[in-house]
């Protein structure tokens, strides 16, 4: 009966603590497209909105990691349940990061809109930064329901996010060959570019912890992390 | 007496924990050292070394990870012993990354010694990366000794470690502009010093986690995370 009584406490709080990460994830979401947007659209103000809004995003990460930490401390789970809360903990972490990097992109367009502007450079990063909106949305779909199928598809959509980051990556240098008024801007939307893929190495995180809580084990074929060396970085040397 | 047989296990524990973080940080602190000196060198055959080291690393923060959920698992720890254990895990994830980056530094200079000379950038890279490695060293010996002050000096010391990143910035944008042959290196070279800026930022986040342990708040000024925006980047627009 005791035994119940703990196992069905620890459940009811950890179910507080996931609302907690569905509405974190929800601001996150937001951050990237309103980012993503206001760079496409040159729009300072909402740039301005993006910064801001970071605040609570920031402030839900804290939430959530004390609220795990009590759980832990106050109900002493066994290791499987340990490993669940623990798991909480690092996934409200990648959102973190992955708002800070929306911010970035924030602070960014405030300063490109400046600047020369790069010619279809910002429809591109737009579209990349959809898809890895989409992606989080999946994963955190995929985390509630436990949908180790969909956390494997999200590994998969990783790769070509991947691949836009690389494609964007030579337009960047043909760019700044090109012209050199060019160097200054797209040095902070490569930066950009480089952080829309590290933000689908996050939401690619959180699906590794999904596949990990369901079958005991990370998926073999475990994705290179941030900032890996990319073969495709050796073209133009 | 129970409960001091308790108390004394966890710290017996934790002790051997503490002692693989410390062999972990001499790892990493010889990886960024070697990875530097390859850079510098133009040594592809030393790069190859610290890219294979990296495996002994990743090995040291998943044994780490394993200790520290088996010592909350079995020992219960009170809230406050739950904050040094989580803080060990978080401490073995901030010298993974830093690892990854020497590693990343590694792989890039595989690279650059086919490429154009840069000159007088691999020096400054290599000197920023000591100051980085002896940050580090400083952060592991304020962890063990709770030595707050040593870990204030940390945070000071890693402005000097933006500033020297800025001055980078501006020196490749310099290159860059003034010969297109020198874009596609400049562009590996500004990853490898905003990578060491970033190693700089993981460094400060141990110095930040012995602060909280000690005082039980983080310090007040509170330094911006990873690639936050910089003021220094308006130059040249």
């Amino acid at each position: 009966m005791n035994d119940n009584h703990i196992v069905s406490s620890f459940d009811r709080e950890l179910e507080q603590i996931q609302a907690h990460i569905m509405k974190m994830g929800g601001l996150v979401e937001e951050a990237i497209l309103d980012a993503s947007k206001s760079l496409k659209n040159r729009d300072e103000e909402l740039a301005e909105q993006v910064r801001n809004a970071d605040k609570a995003i920031d402030a839900l990460e804290e939430l959530i990691n004390d609220e795990c930490i009590k759980l832990i401390a106050l109900r002493s789970p066994a290791a499987v349940d340990l490993r669940v809360a623990l798991s909480v903990m690092k996934i409200s972490g990648n959102l973190e990061r992955i708002g800070d990097y929306a911010k970035n992109m924030a602070k960014r367009t405030s300063v490109l809109v400046h600047m020369t502007p790069v010619e279809g450079a910002r429809g591109a990063l737009r579209r990349m930064a959809r898809e890895v909106q989409l992606m989080l949305k999946d994963a955190l779909d995929a985390y509630i329901q436990r949908d180790v199928e969909l956390a494997h598809d999200i590994l998969a959509r990783d790769h070509d996010i991947d691949q836009m980051y690389n494609a964007l990556f030579r337009e960047f240098l043909t760019f700044m060959m090109e012209d050199p008024r060019y160097i200054t801007p797209c040095m902070h939307l490569h930066f950009i570019a480089k952080n829309t893929e590290r933000m689908g190495d996050h939401v690619t995180s959180i699906a590794e912890q999904v596949i990990y809580l369901v079958t005991g084990s990370m998926p073999d074929d475990i994705r290179p992390k941030d900032d890996h060396y990319k073969p495709e970085l050796h073209i133009a040397d």
